[in-house]
Order: structure tokens, then C-alpha cells, then sequence
């Protein structure tokens, strides 16, 4: 009888990969797709931007809280949002994966449809041209992720000027909201915040504004680990200081408040909105400074102003702001 | 007092990198280096090669077995032969690492300083571009290697044509050879045959002569499965079968004949030289076809010969060989 959901084990690395290979769509921009040595991928300016980014579960996600589809979709997710913070295009992924070995072969494909999910929705012109299937004790997924410039200039973290704006395209605080919503003792929550707890599973950073924001955007980046540690990163790189504005990111706050109260009407532990604004990570919004007066893009909003460098890199208003979010080593 | 030698747990990521990354030097193609969202790299023919490789703990190698120096320095190796067997001159990695919080940091550096010397040896035009540090269970690397075609066209396995050569670039069955003395319980052979045992711990590929070969070679990949495997993919890919030659086989055999006898005498397990030629990766040679009679770089032996398709694709003179080597799920 032929065993309907066999594991990676049973089907040896190149059946299994080959069946999850299926799922990919073509780009144009690859010459040599999966399947050889290597890819071989068109960048017409001469330059390819690369990044790359590792979840390991039980560390950066649970198996009970996030499907395999959302995990190909998080990984994908995470990684264009840094090739768009560039102002660089998508273009190519490769995904490098450790699986134990009796990993059901339809996790794997759910994984894989989730990954091309990913990429219909945030980086449409972008393929998994390679990949690497291998055999350990927990699930590590490693993608690096590509990008076109399209001619234009990379955007640094570093070019911040005094007098610049501070804005950001995307969300703020929900995937840390839906982080808390996920790990709360009454499971109903979750449900009932689905929305959060969604951004949390599959992230929608504005990859498509990232090119869009190259064209005037002094710097940029993704906010992965949280508001105050990555703007404190382009202070620091950018020798100046960043004022942040409480009430622009108040209607950030302001949508989760009620999630938050049902938090705290369950278990009384006080948390506060504003705290996930400000040091949540994994939303992948963009951060971006923006030469006052110049043009910036639709869906961008502004929340700050870049000011000569002092002894303190973040404010939050005229308070010295400390910035704490996510080490992926300290957890 | 000061901790001298402190896990990277207790100095936190982006310290633990810090120190890490400046061990590597700087090349001339990388116009934005680490540090920022990602990495720009110049490819000036306007494409780029890209390949994937993860080495996972107790999977593909053992700390007692190899050092970090030596697991860094593997890490290019099986990469940038992948980039070789493109025809491409390596240009950029990016290294994915899942480590134990309680790795130690000078672990880290040492493993690094690999990184850097194989890139010294095997990839001199290239740099470490960027990475990721994250925490686990084992010990997992991910290398992610690109290349620059200068130009040229991308060499495939699918191109080998009726009457073309069948050549080798660089060692056949050391590696495998390497691991049995590593494994076996006589600790002494390992250190009596340190040169094969150092062909496991840290591969000598011919990189240079990847993009050479590239000139005239109608198929190339490079051989870390095993011989066996890695010509089938060739016929397979290229719809024709392949010859080899025994006679010119041996030679690879007769230099690992002394180690075998060795372990033989002290365990009474029969070996043959000829399989770890045959059915061992590792070594990373570069295997490629070439038209007969046309110029083959220096450093390529023939040891074959691509027939007609028959329903067998590889042959050992006129019998029929059944590939087999490593299958890094099933182990």
C-alpha cells in the first residue's frame, strides 16, 4: 500500500526536494534556475544586493503557533523586507533548510507553497532559484535574498542629516501584540485578535514602497528588532540624533489598546500598547529619513525628526529614550 | 575581573558578530559591505552565481573530528567549488550560523579565521558580505556563495555531447578515505595519514581552475556526492551515458592503498581504495566534459569518456555501475 504522507526520511533528499521544488514560479530575471551547481540571475545595472536572515524553531518560532505555510511565508517576509529597505528589488532567493529527518514531506510542501505565497504577494518579481535540504534535531531556516537596483544608489543607514524627517511605512507593534496574544494563557485570544496575532505568523512589510522611497530617502531600514534599536542604529551610523514624536505613534498604539485590556482583563498583568510600538520587533516596517519639504512617498507617515548628534541618540519627545527589543542570541 | 574567554550568549549578538567580522578582510567588487540591511556587490557582465550549502553537527561533521578553524575553512570550500563549476570566479558569502548560547566567543573567531584563510587559499577575489548569528540546539552553517561569470557562459551539467572527454580536476576519494581513518578505533591512523584526514577537515577544490575549463568545457560540476553520483547527473542531465576508464582510476587508488592495508590489518574489515574513488564525496573535485582533442586547462585528467545514451548511464569499462554515495537526508 503506498504510504500517502511519507516523511523527508523515507523520500531522500532529492525526491523531497524535488517534489517541493514543483511549487516555484519562474522570474525572468533567472538565466539558470535550481537544479544545477548554482543559479545564475540578471542584475542589468552590475550590482546585486544580498541579505540574509535565519529562524530556528523553539527561538524564533513554534511549530503550534505558526503552520508551515506561515513559516515559508515569515521567512520570505523577513528577508525582501531588508532587500526593499536597500531600495533594491527582489529578484532571487535561495532557502537553505535543516529538517528532522521524519519531517512529514507535505510540511515541507506546505512550507514551499508558502514561500512562493510570500513572494506573490511582496516581492512578485522574485524566484527560489537554490536551495539546500539537511538532517538535524530542530527546524532552522535560513533564507538569503536578493535584489536589483535598478541604477539607483543603495540607501544606507548612515546618510541621516540634521533637519531630515523621520517616517515609517507599515505597521508598528503588531507582531509583538500578536507575539503576547500567542503566548497568553486563555487561547481565545488569539482568535479573537486574529489580526494581530497574524502579523505576527505572516508579516507585510511594504517591500514595494522600498524602490519607491530610494528616490528621496536619505537612509532607510527594516525595523526587525524594534522601533528604538533601529532608529538608534541610524542615529549612530548617521553621527546625529532622533527625535521621535509620541503623538504620531499614538494611533499606532491606539488599535491594539483593546487587545492589550483583554490581555490584562485575563491575568492582570498591566502591559502597555505604547511598549510594543516602541520595542517590539518583527513588523519589518520601513524606517526612513526624508529631506524636510521633499517628496515622500504615499504610505509613508511621519514620526520624528533627525537633530544635531548629543550624548543621547533617541528622544521620545524632550526624553531621553533607551532602546531595547530583540537579541537573537540573549532571546 | 574580566571573562577572557566569554560565550557569545554573554556578549550578546551583535558584540559576538563584531568581534567575529573583524577577522575578514575587504575585496574590491563589494561596494557596500556588512553592516547595514544588506550587502551591494558589483558583477559587472551583469549576473551573478549564486549557491547554498548547510553543514549540520553530528550530520556533516563533529567538533571532536574538526576544529572551528578547520569547519570555516570547509564552508568555502564546498561552496565556492560550486561556483567554480559554474565557470564563475567567486566574489561574495554570506554565512548563516546557529550556534549553542554557550559556544565560546574565541570559537566564533577561530571559526571565522577559517572562513577567511579558505577564502585566502580558494577565493582570493572574495569577501564575507554579510551574515547572521542565531541560537540552537546544534550547530548549523549555512554559506550562501555568489560568482562573477565575467562574461562568460555558465557552465552546466546538461551540455556533454557523444565523444567528448570526461576529465578530473583535483583529488577523487581522499576525503572518504579521511573520514574512515577519522572513524576508525584506532585513533593513530588518523594521525599516521593526517594528509587524508586532512582532505576531510578542510578540501582543497581547484577553484582556479573552474572559470579556465569554462573556456572550453561543455559540462562541469563539481563532485560532492561522489564520482559515481555526480557522473550520473551529468548523463542524466545531458542525455547520453558516460564511460569511465578504470586504468586511469587507479592512480587515485594507489595513493590511499597504504591507508587502507593500515586499517584492515588493525580491524580486519575489508576496504577498496577504488570505492572511496568511486562512491566517496567530498574532495570537491571538478568533474567537466570537453570536446575530444580540444585544449583541456592544466590540472584536468581524462578518465573517460560520454556515449551514446544506453539504459545505463554510467559504465566502469564496459560494466555497468550503479552510482551511490551520500544522500545528506538519508544519510
Amino acid at each position: 500500500m503506498e504510504n500517502v504522507d511519507p516523511t523527508v526520511a523515507e523520500l531522500g533528499e532529492v525526491e523531497a526536494l524535488k517534489r517541493a521544488v514543483a511549487v516555484f514560479r519562474r522570474a525572468p530575471s533567472t538565466l539558470v534556475g535550481s537544479g544545477d551547481d548554482a543559479a545564475v540571475v540578471a542584475v542589468e545595472d552590475g550590482r546585486f544586493v544580498v541579505t540574509t536572515d535565519t529562524m530556528v524553531e523553539y527561538h524564533d518560532f513554534r511549530r503550534d503557533f505558526s503552520t508551515a505555510f506561515d513559516l515559508g511565508y515569515k521567512a520570505v517576509a523577513s528577508n525582501v523586507a531588508d532587500v526593499a529597505a536597500m531600495g533594491a528589488v527582489p529578484n532571487a532567493l535561495v532557502v537553505a533548510m535543516v529538517i528532522p529527518p521524519a519531517t512529514k514531506q507535505s510540511w515541507l510542501e506546505d512550507f514551499a507553497k508558502g514561500l512562493q505565497e510570500g513572494i506573490d504577494q511582496l516581492a512578485p518579481a522574485a524566484e527560489v532559484v537554490g536551495g539546500d535540504l539537511a538532517s538535524g534535531s530542530q527546524i532552522v531556516i535560513s533564507v538569503t535574498a536578493h535584489g536589483h537596483l535598478e541604477g539607483r544608489e543603495p540607501i544606507l543607514r548612515s546618510g541621516a542629516k540634521v533637519g531630515d524627517v523621520v517616517a515609517v511605512a507599515g505597521t508598528l507593534g503588531r507582531a509583538a501584540c500578536g507575539l503576547d496574544l500567542l503566548f497568553h494563557e486563555d487561547a481565545t485570544l488569539a482568535k479573537a485578535y486574529d489580526e494581530w496575532a497574524s502579523v505576527q505568523r505572516r508579516p507585510q512589510p511594504p517591500v514595494s514602497l522600498g524602490p519607491v522611497a530610494a528616490n528621496t530617502a536619505t537612509s532607510m531600514l527594516d525595523v526587525s528588532d524594534s522601533l528604538t534599536l533601529d532608529a538608534t542604529r541610524i542615529a549612530k551610523a548617521s553621527t546625529v540624533s532622533i527625535k521621535l514624536n509620541k503623538a504620531a505613534l499614538e494611533g499606532y498604539a491606539a488599535v491594539l489598546e483593546l487587545a492589550q485590556q483583554s490581555m490584562t482583563a485575563r491575568d492582570g498583568i498591566v502591559r502597555s500598547a505604547m511598549d510594543w510600538v516602541l520595542f517590539g520587533g518583527e513588523d519589518h516596517a520601513l524606517l526612513a529619513t526624508f529631506p524636510a519639504g521633499s517628496e515622500m512617498p504615499k504610505g509613508f507617515k511621519i514620526i520624528g525628526e533627525v537633530i544635531a548628534q548629543t550624548s543621547t541618540p533617541l528622544y521620545l519627545d524632550q526624553e531621553p529614550l533607551t532602546p531595547m527589543g530583540w537579541d537573537s542570541i540573549k532571546g
